[in-house]
């Protein structure tokens, strides 16, 4: 089952989509070349919007928390690219610590690491987790909703390493375990713990990675520089893939500073937006997202379509804006052009996430929401949305076959996937202390 | 649907693939050091022969002929794959000609073409199809046994370059096409063709992987070497995955020279195997297969239980062996370890063969064969096999699983058919005339 686009299909992203079918040789010598160039993220995730006569990213996240939502027929296409990704980054690797978010009570998210594990180990490694939760203190077995044991073992630190110690679990040993290289699935949003600061080990992905250190805006502005190059190589409009963005700095949304620059960028890029639905002829109204610049787990986040709607904010909004994950404050925060969702599936807006390793796409699901709107977030705490695997594999275009068929749409999908991954690579090259 | 085991999985391979599965981290860390120092060939496929009491490959393929008996569910392996292997061999190119085999008339090979051309298309490379069969004057359009089409166009030589002409086919202009990188699926049996002689375009794989080349006795000397430091590394028994073999050379079937030498060293392999069955106590008689040296397709292969078999050849079994394909002349012969098939299907034998590109295990396939025996060859000409695909990747091993399932099974294969790989790659880099 696949959503179906409530637009017709026959607008701009047409056009778009039988452009890229009939350049795919192009594309993927573009995409060569720059990963030779670019080192690639070690994963990755893209959540896309597609409005029918626009396909974009909203979000990139590098510590990706959905591998148990992708199709499980096509598990393989991620261990093989766990095992590029490994040669790349660790060779000499055996063993591989990875180190979880600590939200212990998401069973779905323990599903996933559960997921991640096994990825990692098919792939050819000795895998353990290692938590860096201060509440646990010994080796804990945790339920998955789905009944899958994961075994949580608390991180200790020795001089410039972090290890986990031997223990004995249901009758096993295990041994103390030391790994050269650490995989991050955690997104760093509170700030990097003591315990992870100045380590020796490789971490994967780097701390600099991590939402202490990035802004969305930054990769966005990567992403501008990505998708000219490559609208310039397709000879297209860029906006077809781009969403316009501006930022605002110094805002405090309890003390009601910054309120004057916030409305003055959501009245120009709504403006800027609705010369170009002018152009293509789009019907809907014109709307903007704004959320926190360092943001993630869409906490801080609002959809606007008028700078009234950002200069009366009453408590309540206020105070949903001003806070996002592990109780940081918002200061920063950017303003995006938003994407309709034109995807939906029994009356429910479909939202695709498109998953990498490495520079490979190796599959995706829908975020089915029916609590939502088209011109929502989808990706929202309390958000239930449903996962829906991606069928197929994004890399089997089908070149006899309309731009609209479901291999084709999944090609398009990874393809502007791939784009927002080459910006991830590109602003942690220039993130990178060691350039500094 | 999976072959079954004739022989319970009790002996010396139950317990071969118990160390395999516990030893997977270690296993695959020694492929990645491996990989670091030797390159993989682009793609091949391994023939394996599989008793329960060892599982060993006779045969290894570096141009591989049967793509299409792959699970098309997991073709995305393969490009996946194959985008690694143009990244390393050529990043740089736009565009890919394949040259086949010139047997037209085999519309089950020419399907494996077809399948091939998806996938190297799908990896993002323009793809056409030149052949060097002097019969096809102008470009040609086959059908393979399912009615896809396949269109071959007449390779033409200007200066130190191969290209194919401009031309119209079913009211389609092609353009003239000119590619820095050829991919052969053509074994060059009968020697390097005029046409593709000091080219200065890039040859994948190269010249020397020629059959007009390679020796099955260079490529098995190979694999000793890397058997030995495999079973050292798992502390086993290195026969166990290893078939012995000898070589006779300066023979002369129909002069029946060299006869001699032939049984002498059938006496003496079949008293080494002998020792070896005693060990295990396995209760079969012990065979060779005697092989030319330089052969491929199956041709010129003769099952022999003792040394009067070769020395009483008939003047029809002296005819068989002395001409393999492309009208070569034997003289030079390999006389290696038969391996039982003990894998069967609804009274078939069945002998797993494992597709690779780049150093990825991509699936792999069943040669299902009613009219022959355990102890001969499944892939000999007028040997109609039905191909049956694996139905799983092998690289999804199942550790909580028994040895013998599925998973466990096809992962033993494809840590073999990676070992032949391995000394493929050993045996092309000694063979690089670069290097002498």
């Amino acid at each position: 089952m696949v959503p179906h686009l409530t637009t017709a299909l026959s607008g701009p992203l047409l056009s778009l989509e039988k452009r890229m079918l009939s350049d795919i040789p192009k594309i993927e010598h573009w995409f060569r070349s720059q990963w030779l160039e670019y080192a690639s993220p070690f994963y990755a995730s893209v959540d896309l919007r597609n409005s029918g006569f626009k396909l974009a990213p909203v979000d990139t996240n590098l510590f990706p928390g959905g591998f148990n939502n992708l199709n499980p027929e096509f598990i393989s296409l991620s261990v093989q690219a766990a095992q590029v990704a490994v040669e790349k980054v660790c060779p000499e690797a055996h063993h591989l610590m990875i180190i979880p978010e600590n939200h212990t009570r998401n069973t779905y998210y323990l599903r996933n690491v559960v997921e991640l594990v096994t990825i990692m180990k098919a792939a050819g490694l000795d895998v353990r987790v290692g938590t860096i939760n201060p509440e646990i203190t010994e080796p804990t077995t945790f339920e998955t909703h789905d009944g899958q044991k994961l075994l949580l073992e608390p991180v200790v630190r020795e001089k410039n390493r972090v290890k986990l110690n031997a223990c004995t679990v249901d009758g096993v040993d295990l041994k103390a375990f030391d790994s050269c290289a650490i995989l991050l699935n955690n997104d760093l949003s509170g700030g990097v713990p003591e315990i992870l600061k100045d380590l020796e080990q490789d971490l994967i992905p780097p701390l600099h990675a991590g939402w202490h250190v990035r802004r969305k805006s930054q990769h966005f502005a990567a992403y501008n520089r990505v998708v000219a190059d490559f609208s310039k190589l397709l000879e297209i409009d860029e906006w077809l893939l781009n969403p316009y963005f501006e930022t605002c700095g110094e805002i405090d949304f309890h003390a009601r500073t910054g309120e004057y620059c916030l409305a003055l960028k959501v009245e120009e890029l709504l403006a800027k937006i609705k010369i170009k639905y002018a152009e293509y002829g789009i019907k809907q109204d014109p709307f903007v997202i704004v959320k926190a610049d360092a943001g993630t787990y869409g906490m801080g986040i609002m959809t606007v379509k008028s700078p009234e709607d950002v200069r009366d904010l009453n408590r309540k909004a206020r105070n949903k804006m001003s806070v996002i994950k592990e109780g940081q404050q918002v200061t920063e925060v950017i303003i995006q052009e938003g994407v309709y969702t034109f995807e939906s599936i029994n009356d429910a807006v479909a939202e695709p996430v498109v998953y990498m390793m490495d520079h490979f796409v190796i599959g995706g699901f829908y975020r089915v929401h029916t609590g939502r709107d088209v011109d929502e977030n989808l990706n929202a705490p309390g958000s239930h949305f449903v996962p829906l695997a991606f069928e197929k594999p994004c890399t089997l275009p089908d070149c006899t076959g309309q731009p609209d068929t479901v291999p084709n749409r999944f090609y398009a999908y990874g393809v502007v996937a791939r784009l927002a991954l080459l910006a991830a690579a590109i602003e942690l090259q220039e993130n990178d202390p060691l350039n500094h």
